[in-house]
């Protein structure tokens, strides 16, 4: 069972407001509670640190409630801190990604037995 | 339940080989099903002759067995049909979709009673 799938389900949730929240947006989020930072959170996943900062700022709109509280300013653009929310849309997340694995298990495994072993250089796409 | 959540959950599945199947393929292996034409799906798509006929290549190596079967040459590109093994894989996906719609509800009901009301434009991205 859903143990050990060689195919691994992205998921993303679409908003009305075009928005799109999916692996990126929680993953910089954990980095900022585990760096304390959201320029050190950006530079771990190769990004600029104006792009991470336009992150945080879509998420922060995105919701009700903030997900990073951040003070611009100092040299190291100062500190940034994963709020009580922020961690329940990160726990949350990850938790419709278990769910979500767990829901195509036999459906994966169909997959799986039908993929083709041959590793060919390919168009990209979905 | 389940009925008209305003959040839509995107479903992609990612292979070793790098590869993705998402909306993207399945939207045209059913237009090519419905229009018996490689051209013509991608069309609908507002997709490139090549483009199409790229990620039906693709399609058909990703699998042990063939989705579409194509037959190039004419004006048209000549016709094309989608195999039984592509309309299992139709119903495959569009199934794990529904499966995944199920498994989130509650998740989603909880994403959406937090979703900012205020539109604004803004960054794209996952």
């Amino acid at each position: 069972m859903t143990a050990s799938r060689t195919l691994k389900p992205v998921l993303r949730i679409d908003m009305p407001s075009k928005l799109r929240l999916g692996r990126g947006k929680i993953e910089l989020l954990e980095h900022i509670r585990d760096t304390g930072s959201i320029t050190a959170a950006g530079r771990r996943m190769d990004m600029s640190y104006r792009r991470a900062w336009q992150l945080v700022d879509t998420i922060n709109r995105m919701f009700t409630a903030v997900a990073v509280e951040a003070q611009r300013g100092g040299r190291q653009g100062g500190g940034a801190v994963v709020t009580p929310f922020g961690e329940e849309l990160i726990a949350r997340f990850r938790r419709m990604e278990m769910l979500v694995v767990v829901a195509l298990d036999e459906e994966l495994e169909w997959l799986e037995s039908h993929q083709s072993l041959n590793d060919m250089p390919l168009i990209s796409g979905d």
